[in-house]
């Protein structure tokens, strides 16, 4: 597979997932709409910075098993600044809690990775569940810190030194 | 129930777990005891610290709805430092990512998590898969920083402050 | 164990219930306390009847294999007027859908709805999110139509007939 | 992709199911050719009727994630006169119940639902097990009652009206 | 807690599951009762031995976190004469493919295993639920052989060596 | 689907697996590393043989619904020597434990089979992931005997008669 189609791949799959997101949030159904944005505020910077949340986020997908969400959270991880080595090192807690069953999905968590480091554009945030037509706030893409980028010894500072209040706030809301 | 009670039911638990992993490690079967030193070995320090390794390990478990493991990650964490509220946002990550069905085991987390501040004993550390009579390095207890212990405001100095090298390593090993 | 025994232990673990929910809804999570009153709301009367939704929520339970979500929802079940007979057709497809391992949870399920038939008071609705102070609104507790009390023929009146308006709706909110 | 390709995907996942079906079925294994029979027999009108169980499978699939399934109890639930805003009150229990890792097959269930809706031919009855060559009984797939069709008021007259015994049976049966 | 009492919580466990079986079979629900049949069906011996059969069955139990399950298969394979080094083979493929999540239930999985060794009683055979009246077919009953009862070195025969006639049955029924 | 096609699909899978799990080990997180070696070790003949070993692995990713896992342990299983009927006995016991939500995973699995049977290549054993340069022992590689490849009688000998050396050993590594 080249780089261009996985590209288009990653692209095609965020489409469907946008235009069902808005498909869903357009019925008239309050307690899909609220869990929407109730899934949306779960992810924003409280007393654990953005980064750590979509960690959290990111572990609980892969022992779940679900692609779409350990994808999901891969970007949402990389834009919020976890590294690489940060990002395996979540991994590997998930593959130790949720056993060899989560290898295949590591596989492909790791190949979809590769190719946002190749340059292929991240699902638009919030894909999870924003209505169309919220405008984020300004600067929420701004990338946090950049964990595992040092030298990844024990104890070095990380996550949060750079982090602006409100920065990387995983945050439009529905309402 | 009475707070004497409870502190029973944890030591009485904290006492089946230790006697348990022991008969266990002491069977001959290589790939068990490297499951369980390779378990210790996944919430070691590393680019990320103890607590977030912790914090990591407390959802995928509540995800996967074991409230033993949950209640081993909430003592780890707050032993890592990790305060109320932070203990809290994870929670909530936590039951929106795995539903209403992680209610009870919220409960039964939330009920833990007062007895330890009340003063019960968390049960020894590496619980899950420590080989008896391992001496565990000295300042391995030593908490690293309080999250949420302070005002609570997004974007605060949190986990790592005080966290020396070596710290919070998670770790006696079998080996 | 003795009816008098069980009637004990469906009213502690009733007591427990409803005092972590309390202490869990008065820790100043959003996130948390938002997710509870989605809960409630879920099951709230819309196009389907709540007795429907109530045995939506028993077979969710039942597969995924939650014994307190199980034995809360057979108690809501039969307060909507769900009978005996219905109710093991619901057990039937959650049987066949979640497999053998769902049998020693549908065992409990059985003998949670035997202590309830032989008179055992029920669960305090809502339990599973309701903050305490809350005052159901009038007529929530009265059944609605006796499902599968009458002959058990297929195509047999069900459900709906004698719903009022408002009746098991299910209900008391958060907000 | 267009509404062409998206009914070629379910034709072609339609023939892929029954092709396997039959070749699973004409293997000498009484377990599970008995399994595929009981599967069939579940879902048939009892005291509870064709839609509600068809309710009960869908949401039992939906919290435990498997789109096939999913997608099969979509289309039974729709041929059983379960209307869209039935369903999604389905959805949101499953939703609340299983968690946002529910959310990517939400995606896809309505984007399943949205192709039949649109005229897709939806997958032959009992895709789950039934053996090539089974005739169906007269009236099988006269729908019941329209849930949801109507205004939507609590207490509604529903599912069961039309019902006449034997109907939606969900019922040609291996043996 | 003492030999005794663990023997009497065994006997009490069985107890109850024995009492709960015969409710539910009690009970004129076609489904649940050939699906009780069915689960005493698919570890009876055909191609594959009784031994392995409950292995499987034990394994998948491990991995789905089911402790009654897997006390049960824990009996059911002892009695078919899988030794003990054998059944931590077992535990450690369920340990390595469900990952830590399955070790507070292999503590148990082991506590139980002890008991057994130390002579409490088992539970009945079946106890899962078979239909009353099955009349198990000539031969069925026919032991395999005793696995990790001999020298344990790799490849040595296996399973069937000390197996007594109607050992490991997979047979007794509830009537 | 050709049967030409089907071979494509298979040679593209087990070249996207081994593409990925080089790229997995070449990343410099010992945990990851070490649970792959695990997972090799966990499927070695000991007590067990290797067929009854990959026999409880299928089950397990059976029952946990991993098409990947499955496709991968049905492939394994057959060059361990274990025969169609033998595997579908497997089938019966996962389809069982894990209930109808196992249905659809089932027809990909017979259908991977059916590939299998047909002539496609097996993927590369141990795909999962094993460290480099990681010797098996002597005598590990012994072959067991071929289940359910003679006349199916129950009691009869089997997994070991028609393997030849080398087969089924579980032990082919990445490097």
């Amino acid at each position: 597979m080249s780089a261009g189609d996985d590209g288009d791949a990653v692209r095609a799959f965020a489409g469907f997932r946008e235009r069902m997101n808005a498909r869903i949030l357009a019925e008239p159904n309050q307690v899909v709409r609220r869990f929407f944005a109730l899934d949306t505020q779960a992810y924003q910077a409280g007393v654990l910075d953005v980064a750590t949340k979509e960690l959290l986020g990111l572990v609980a997908s892969l022992v779940l098993r679900c692609d779409d969400c350990i994808s999901y959270h891969v970007a949402r991880c990389r834009e919020a600044g976890v590294g690489r080595d940060a990002m395996f090192e979540a991994f590997s807690v998930g593959l130790v809690v949720g056993g060899s069953i989560v290898i295949p999905h590591l596989r492909r968590a790791v190949d979809f990775l590769d190719q946002l480091e190749a340059g292929a554009p991240p699902p638009p945030e919030h894909a999870h569940g924003c209505a169309p037509g919220v405008a984020p706030g300004p600067g929420r893409r701004r990338p946090a810190t950049v964990a595992g980028a040092g030298p990844g010894r024990p104890g070095a500072r990380r996550w949060t030194a750079a982090s602006a209040p409100g920065d990387g706030s995983g945050g439009a809301h529905l309402a």
